[in-house]
C-alpha cells in the first residue's frame, strides 16, 4: 500500500534517496523533506514561508491578470532552456500578453515515481533562477507523486498574478485597420531545439531555445506611451496560430510579409530537412505586438534590433491572415489541426 | 509526428472524436474545438471569453490570498465526487484556509491521450457545478494533453485567488496555550470511499467522500467575530498532519481527545479492517478552527451539529501532538513517513 516507502516514524533524511517515491508526495515526513530540502531553499522568500495552504498578498487597488499553464515538454532538458526555465518564463509571459507586470507565480508538481532527485533539484533550480531573473516570486506551491508509468517524470503547472499597466483595455476587439504587426525577434527556434533534442538530431549549428522572459520589453512600450492594441506570444501553434486567432476573434483580415519574418538560416535549414512551416513552429521568446500605425516605428525601436514590422491589420472584414510568400504569391494561411510538434511546451 | 490526429485544414467535428488525441493538445483546429464544444459552455463566464492569454481582473485594494493544487486523484470517479469537484473544492477550501473569500479558479488540464471524450465531459461538468455551488468563476486555463502511459487519464491543476477577510493574521504563529481545537465533523470518508473504489472493496454502508466547500463554515466565523487563530484542512495525511504541522510550526503541544473525534461507524469498521487509522485518513470537507477558547462554544453552535471541540493548545513550548485514547492512555502521535493510501487527492 505504501510503494516501498519506509512508513517508520524515522525516514532516512532526503539525501539517502536517490529517486522520488510515491511517499515524497502523501503529505507526511518525506513530504516535509522534501519541502524543507529542495523547495523552500531554492524559492525561500517570506511568503511562501507563511506555510500555509496559500499565500496572503498585499495588493494595490487596479486590475490583476491572471493565468495559468501546465508544462509537459519532452525532453525535460534542452539546449537553450528546460522544463523549470520554461514553466517560469512562459506564465510571465502569459501575464506580459495581458498588458501585466508579473508579481507572483504558484508551482504545482506532478512528479512520477522515480523520477532522479537530482533531475528534480536541477529543474527547481533552473525555476528559481528563472523567477529571480523574472523578478518575480514563487509564493505558494504543490506536491504531488504518481506511480511509475503514469506520467513522464515530471509535469509542473504555473499559475501567475500580476498588476495590469496597460492603460486600455488591450485583446483583439481593440485592433483596428490600418494597425502595425510588429514581431520581437526570428521564429521557429525553441520547437526545433527540442525536436533535435528530443530526436537526437544534430545540426551543424546547436540550435538553442528561445525561451526568455518577455514582460521588460511589453513594459517598455506602455512605458512609453506606445498606442499597443493587442499582444500575444507564439508558443504552441506559432507565429501562425497567434495571428490567425487575432484574426478570427476580430473578425478582419490581417496580413503579413513571410520575407520580412525574421528566421535563422540553420532554422530554416532544419524545418525544411523535417518537413516543418516555421510560421508553425513554437517559439518560447517571441510574441507580436499589434500598435497603431503611426507608433510602429517607435515600438519597433523599443523592442530592439532583432525585432521587425511584419505586416498590418486590412480594413477588410475577413478573419483570416494572408502571407505574401517568398516568391511574392500572397496565400491564406489556415490553422493546422494540431501541432506539428507534440510536447514542446 | 502527429501522433494519428488528422492534419488537414478541415478536421472533422469534435463529436467525431470518442476520445482525446494529441491534436486536441496542439494549439490548432482541434484545440480550438476542444475550448468551443467541451469548457467554454461549462465555464463560460464574461471574463473566461475575454480569449486572452489570461484574464483581468478588477479587484479592490487590501490582501489577496492565492494558492494552487493539482489533483491527481485514482480513480476519476468515486462515490461522493470526482476529480471535478475535487479539483474545485479542494482549492476552494486552500484559500478558505487563509481566510479567505474564494473568487476566482484557473484550470489546467493534463490529459493521456486516449481519454473518453465522455469522462472529460463529466469532468468538466463537475468542475462547473461545483463553481456554481462555491460562487467561484473559473477565469482562465489551459489544456495539455500527453502520449498514451505517460499519465494517467487526467490530471487537473487549479489556483485560486480570493480575498481575504480575517482581520488579524491567522496561522500556526498566531495559536495560544489554552485556545480550542474545533472540528467541523466526522473524519475518514474521503480516504475510504477512495480506496473502496479503487480496490472494488464494498461495504455494507456504503461510504461517500465527505467533498465540499469549507469557506461558507469559515466565513460564518469570521463574521460573528470569533477570534479565529488558525485554520488547517484535513487532506492528505488526515487529522493528525494537520495538527501535528500546527504545533510543530508553533512549538506548543496540542492535545485532543480522541473519543471526541467523530468517525462514522461504517469508517471505523473499514479503517478496521484496512488496518487504518482513521486520524490520518484524508478528507475534503474537513477543517479544524483553533479559536479563542472563549469563543470556543459559540463557534461550535457555528460550525453545526456535526462539529467538535475535540482540544486545547496546552502551554508546553513542545512542538507535539498528544492524544487520550478510547481506553484513557494518552500518547503523542508522530507524522507517517507518507500517506496511507496514495493519490487520494
Amino acid at each position: 500500500m505504501n510503494n516501498g516507502a519506509p512508513m517508520s516514524s524515522c525516514p532516512l533524511p532526503l539525501r539517502h534517496y536517490p529517486h522520488v517515491l510515491m511517499a515524497h508526495g502523501g503529505g507526511g515526513r518525506l513530504m516535509q523533506d522534501l519541502i524543507e530540502h529542495v523547495f523552500r531553499p531554492a524559492f525561500g522568500n517570506p511568503l511562501l514561508d507563511q506555510r500555509h495552504d496559500g499565500a496572503t498578498l498585499e495588493m494595490e487597488a487596479g486590475r490583476i491578470a491572471f493565468t495559468t499553464d501546465s508544462y509537459v515538454v519532452r525532453p525535460l532538458f534542452f539546449p537553450g532552456g528546460d522544463i523549470g526555465s520554461l514553466a517560469v518564463n512562459g506564465t510571465v509571459n502569459d501575464l506580459a500578453m495581458c498588458g501585466a507586470r508579473p508579481l507572483y507565480l504558484s508551482a504545482g508538481f506532478v512528479i512520477e515515481e522515480g523520477l532522479p532527485m537530482d533531475a528534480l533539484r536541477r529543474a527547481v533550480a533552473s525555476m528559481a533562477a528563472a523567477a529571480r531573473r523574472a523578478g518575480v516570486s514563487i509564493v505558494t506551491g504543490d506536491t504531488k507523486v504518481v506511480d511509475r508509468g503514469k506520467g513522464d517524470g515530471l509535469y509542473i503547472n504555473t499559475a501567475g498574478v500580476g498588476r495590469v499597466v496597460a492603460p486600455r483595455p488591450i485583446g483583439p476587439a481593440a485592433v483596428r485597420p490600418g494597425d502595425a504587426i510588429l514581431l520581437n525577434g526570428d521564429i521557429g527556434r525553441h520547437g526545433i531545439a527540442i525536436m533535435a533534442a528530443r530526436e537526437g538530431i544534430g545540426f551543424e549549428t546547436e540550435i538553442a531555445s528561445d525561451c526568455m522572459p518577455l514582460h521588460e520589453d511589453v513594459l517598455r512600450l506602455f512605458e512609453a506611451g506606445i498606442a499597443v492594441r493587442c499582444l500575444r506570444d507564439c508558443t504552441r501553434g506559432g507565429l501562425a496560430a497567434a495571428l490567425i486567432e487575432i484574426a478570427r476573434d476580430r473578425g478582419l483580415r490581417l496580413h503579413i510579409d513571410g520575407r520580412a519574418v525574421p528566421v535563422q538560416p540553420a532554422v530554416r535549414g532544419a524545418c525544411e530537412m523535417l518537413g516543418l512551416d516555421p510560421l508553425y513552429v513554437a517559439n518560447e521568446g517571441r510574441f507580436i505586438a499589434i500598435v497603431a500605425a503611426e507608433d510602429a516605428e517607435r515600438g519597433l525601436a523599443l523592442l530592439g534590433p532583432a525585432a521587425a514590422r511584419i505586416g498590418a491589420a486590412t480594413d477588410e472584414p475577413r478573419g483570416m491572415l494572408t502571407l505574401t510568400s517568398e516568391i511574392g504569391a500572397t496565400r491564406v494561411v489556415d490553422l493546422l489541426s494540431g501541432e506539428q510538434l507534440p510536447r514542446i511546451c
